[in-house]
């Protein structure tokens, strides 16, 4: 057992013999072959340290998403913005809406911050929306971080811009810091109806983490940036840790990344039909599907379906280890058509070969 | 002002017009091509996660360095793991050896530990081995970590092997975890007789810090690793950061780099031609040069060459943001033989130019 080995989540591939990976939710369209060929174009100057100002990046992004450069910081994919943040803030209570992303949780155990679980009910199909008005209660004057992630993970649901707007509401009344992970925002129908990014530059209680990593399937190349007017908090996140955190090869393939014009549209559409063929198909095996909008979505059945598909070579998340959840509910991504059709096959296979039960939840 | 333009360093090429950077100091063979390549192949499945368990790097370095796998962990350039040791280790009490690398000191500050300051004297030559003793009895029963820069920056001298048990034994009686940044090592003459590398898997009270930023030049890709027996520390570390830390591209790099052979020997050979033609050179023209052994040089000048140099298109590093130094040091790299005469050419044009003084210090 090596020393590092611990991670928690999808895209363990590399000790396993794969030939398509549902358990990481990446653009299915796959890395823009603009991006490939600026990152390779940044490693015939690899023997140059990354600029630590991420100066063209962080242009590129504030054109982009429409906010001031000073309230853009950028990091090594969105998980070490998760935990720079939680270390700058040392909040001494921070509330958690579960089943979600770990690594908040984990962010706030690494600051010994005092830990709010609010478990979200089966009965409302895991949905922030409809437990809107309990989780706003959660939020007291002592608490001085609240995580949402938007779309949520693994659910695929989306909170509303409406109740976004009440939790933001709630946290300038308690002085509370809402972080909101938009990591997969943009591969989700409706990004710009729920996103907050427009309330960054007048909020200095509001984090919005986002992922390129995600968004253009850039998951090895490593990148994201956070959104916030907080110049305080910034500063002592950078404070906190290296200043060329940012590799050559990212900035590079994340400027490139933003000028791919169309490349998020078409993905949407993709996402669309996709989502589609790959709930009827399911449905028709008898496997539950949860309503989301995201480029993934969460199943539920009897079966081990992670074994099962396994031993056929392809790999689900298991989301035995999301608070709330249990060993019969999983996530897919939702990928292209020959991969998606990939996952149906072997379903079918394994239903064929009587090991499909299909018991509801 | 961009918020994470904070970089104290040398390397800010992003914004001036330079034709030659002797603010850095990496390998000065440059990026080897088959590192380019590797990397190059890994952009070609950058849609994926890197694996969390650094697998097949950290078997690379292990057989490399002759350290179990158990006892290596890698970060996203060496500065990344400085930052993480301080935050996991939590010190009180810190000894900082000054003057040195800034970053100790701005990951202890991070931490919110006193940090207890060594200085170095001019009498020296800001010698470590020479001031040992003085040092030695710095470390006491509540000191809870001492930072040494083997070869130190910017001064380019090591500390001998015999100087580096002495602190080592120092260390195990007080307790105290003796941080030791062998970055420079691998580029620097006399390696193998004073690096601390063969006392890790015994010595708990041992981090040993390494980059393959610097022997390999790939600064714009970051890598670097720890060699600890400290499992407890390297566990902590890892629970306080994300997983996915080193990039696909990164772990492919490294494992290609540590194939090299003979790329250090090699650059060894260059360096050692490369130091007696620069020093030559420098005191012809009047310019102080201090001994080292490293693949960099500090040198002093009354005139300021840092701006004088950069007028020419010639990035140097001012050492006046190093404490106890000032205005009047420079630190140069030792680059190839084509860089290097563009140095001095430049230098010896400034002496025409009537603006090179030749005060000693």
């Amino acid at each position: 057992m090596l020393i590092n080995e611990k991670n928690p989540h999808g895209g363990q591939i590399y000790n396993k013999e794969i030939k398509a990976d549902f358990s990481v939710n990446v653009n299915p369209k796959g890395t823009p072959e603009k991006v490939v060929e600026a990152a390779a174009e940044a490693l015939r100057m690899s023997d140059r340290y990354p600029d630590a100002g991420c100066r063209d990046l962080i242009q590129a992004i504030s054109k982009k998403d429409g906010v001031q450069a000073n309230n853009i910081i950028c990091g090594n994919g969105g998980a070490e913005l998760i935990f720079q943040v939680a270390a700058a803030l040392k909040p001494k209570k921070g509330l958690i809406i579960e089943p979600t992303f770990c690594e908040y949780r984990q962010s706030l155990e690494a600051s010994e911050c005092q830990i709010k679980t609010y478990q979200l009910t089966k009965e409302t199909g895991f949905d922030v929306n409809a437990e809107i008005e309990r989780i706003r209660e959660q939020i007291e004057e002592d608490t001085d971080v609240v995580f949402v992630c938007n779309p949520n993970n693994p659910t695929g649901l989306s909170v509303s811009g409406e109740n976004i707007e009440k939790l933001l509401k709630r946290c300038n009344e308690t002085g509370t810091m809402l972080f909101i992970d938009e990591s997969f925002g943009e591969l989700t129908e409706g990004y710009e109806k729920f996103s907050a990014i427009k309330r960054v530059a007048e909020n200095k209680n509001l984090f919005i983490l986002k992922s390129l990593t995600k968004t253009y399937a850039i998951a090895g190349i490593r990148l994201g940036y956070g959104l916030c007017s907080d110049k305080e908090l910034l500063e002592k996140m950078c404070r906190m840790s290296q200043c060329w955190n940012v590799s050559l090869v990212a900035q590079k393939a994340g400027e490139a990344a933003l000028s791919c014009s169309s490349y998020v549209e078409d993905t949407l559409i993709v996402l669309r039909n996709e989502r589609k063929y790959v709930t009827d198909e399911l449905n028709r095996l008898g496997i539950r599907t949860f309503r989301g909008e995201a480029n993934y979505m969460m199943i539920y059945s009897e079966s081990d379906l992670y074994e099962l598909l396994l031993k056929k070579g392809i790999l689900i998340r298991s989301c035995a280890n999301f608070r709330g959840l249990g060993k019969n509910y999983f996530r897919i991504a939702i990928k292209n058509h020959v991969s998606n059709k990939l996952l149906i096959d072997a379903l079918d296979e394994i239903d064929k070969e009587g090991n499909l039960c299909t018991g509801q939840a």
